[in-house]
């Protein structure tokens, strides 16, 4: 059930509450932080953890079989703490170092043979285009890039990326949140008509803006991959994220890259067969400490709102800084409306975006530069104070004076 | 000029020095440590420098340009900080998260074709078996196992593996120090000999036993890629190694995963072509704190010890190992002298190497398991102590009885 947002503003959630909450957050105290599609703001409770965890090691004993079990364990721990998120189960995921990891991992992993198609957007991050290019010169994949901006705004753009399916179209890859104007694709409806066209297509979805926003969905998306990381909406430290990808189409990718992570090995010490789960995609060692950061931050999280009371609330912030931006003569909102998610993107009339964003840090706002669609985005998350909101506006508004 | 092993224990480094130095690795205080081959300790300045990293990037706030700033000028620092200490141009690594993540570039960075032929050693780490018969499965590549233990006794290894060679043999992938036995491989000799086989082939080189323990000496080796970690014998934060790739061999690789790390973008955010180094070969968000604590522990290392005196100074304690192991009745060393390296493994006669190994490690002696050949390994650092090395002796002497 959804809450209205003004109910759930008083009713769930105190500013007293929250005030305390964000003391957690040391970031929030220094700056007008508006960069969480970058990377979140890190809990102290979070890399305290994270310090325990390497003194921990340090006193047993580096490679101690106490050590080693303790890291076997943080990486089920942390598998399954993500897994409680999303609401799937622990095995459908793998552990990756960034969104952009598990990206590879998926586009990597389908076994391409020349000819094979794969069809983007044009709103996805230069990583997909880049891996793109490189199946393209690897495999003989021939790449559609199809632009989507016009088609959201006419509301047509299910059918159009469905019209871009071909017979050797092998995958369909696109973002759950698009990260430049802060729109929420319909990940299933396009899924599905894109299956109509092609029933033996791939669907790999970029979740780096959606995972830790949106409330978790995905039990009804029938994507085929699903990569995202701990680092942006999530809060946890840079260097962690994750890959889903559902039992049935496990076998539709193939690892990659592989290492002492990927399977057993026999008395000898050879490798037998990958995992029978999402382990058979993570490779070696990692920086293992960061699991628990992310555990803490997640736990933090849950501690004071449900993942759909925190998507509300991100909802009516972006109304809010919707509103009071379109409401600034000079500046124009990318979107005819307030965002489903906690990006929104806007442009100025006759400013260099460059130099304003730069101005607005050197005034303790930060704010990102996006290149595609030229523009300025302001993220807000649950964290952010509606005080802060008004701050934004004012500056912005002054500045432009 | 090598120094002989008693002029260096006593005229470079006095037991009060190194009783001070050791004082800055927690790990060496709580344990008997003989595992820098599975995990180096992390000194406490390392662990100190990360934690004011992360500090310091929630101070000015994640994604700020300050932050960034500082997230670019870390990463080129750290690999200038491997650079100073492999004696290569920074320009010739990639960072990587471990000597996996390296090994998988090199070996996937071929553009294979069917019929092209892989040739490895039989005592490579199971990584690379998984990513051999991976490249079999995917691009029709022939993995070719070439049994070494034998012709390593008998001296022929060069000619041997030089042996194995053929026209379709397109890498030879091989460790320079034997992770198992503790063997150094003569690296030079086996690449030119492999190149007067086929003068086409790649060298491939595991190098996750011989960085930070062997003095640097990539000048002369003549290999292609060469791939590294930083938390073994340099006693870095686990999460963070490289890959070396000599300019000649750039081309020779091609970037498998990429990221918004691997190369520019045009104004419109695409990305354009590879950085023109081994940047190319680096893909998206990393753990970036880790960096720092990499360059405190090299430094440390370096305002102790040159690497050649460390070096000598591991020799000589290996030496004393391998010698008061061989004189305990019922142990066999695997070597038939004491290695050139800090890695001694040994056998047991009649006794289960796995409970021997809990049993030392209950008694705080920490060394672990190999499974082929079956044995027990211990390593020494320039940090050891002879006298660990004789409790070791005596508790194993104990044990036995």
């Amino acid at each position: 059930m959804t809450l209205p947002a003004t109910k759930l503003k008083m009713d769930v959630l105190s500013p007293v509450q929250l005030l305390a909450h964000r003391e957690q957050f040391p970031a929030l105290g220094h700056n007008y932080y508006f960069n969480f599609g970058g990377q979140g703001p890190l809990p102290q409770p979070a890399l305290d953890e994270m310090v325990r965890a390497y003194q921990y090691l340090q006193r047993v004993g580096p490679f101690s079989s106490q050590a080693n079990g303790w890291v076997s364990d943080q990486v089920e721990n942390t598998r399954q703490a993500m897994a409680a998120e999303l609401l799937v189960p622990p095995e459908t995921l793998s552990l990756t170092e960034s969104v952009s990891g598990g990206g590879n991992i998926a586009l990597w992993g389908c076994n391409w043979q020349p000819g094979d198609r794969l069809l983007l957007s044009d709103c996805e991050h230069p990583t997909v285009m880049a891996i793109g290019r490189q199946l393209g010169h690897r495999f003989g994949v021939q790449v559609d890039i199809c632009p989507i901006l016009a088609p959201l705004r006419e509301g047509t753009l299910v059918a159009t990326l469905a019209a871009q399916v071909q017979p050797q179209t092998r995958v369909v890859a696109f973002s759950h949140v698009l990260w430049n104007t802060g729109e929420v694709l319909p990940v299933q409806q396009i899924a599905a008509a894109c299956r109509v066209a092609n029933p033996n297509l791939l669907i790999v979805v970029d979740a780096a803006q959606s995972v830790g926003m949106l409330p978790p969905s995905l039990g009804s998306l029938e994507v085929d991959a699903y990569a995202f990381t701990g680092h942006k909406w999530w809060c946890g430290p840079d260097g962690l994220g994750g890959l889903y990808i559902p039992p049935a189409s496990l076998d539709q990718f193939e690892p990659t890259y592989l290492g002492w992570r990927s399977g057993p090995t026999d008395a000898q010490g050879r490798p037998t067969r990958w995992y029978p789960d999402g382990r058979r995609f993570e490779v070696a060692t990692s920086a293992f400490p960061l699991g628990v950061g992310l555990q803490r931050a997640l736990k933090l999280h849950g501690a004071l709102l449900s993942p759909q009371d925190r998507y509300e609330r991100i909802k009516m912030l972006a109304q809010q800084l919707w509103d009071r931006l379109q409401s600034i003569p000079g500046v124009n909102c990318l979107l005819p409306c307030a965002p489903d998610s906690g990006l929104v993107s806007f442009q100025l009339e006759g400013v260099d975006h460059f130099q304003f964003v730069h101005q607005l840090e050197d005034q303790g706002f930060l704010l990102r530069l996006i290149k595609f669609p030229n523009c300025i985005r302001a993220c807000v998350h649950y964290l952010t104070l509606e005080s802060e909101i008004e701050a934004l506006y004012q500056q912005i508004q002054a500045n432009l004076c």
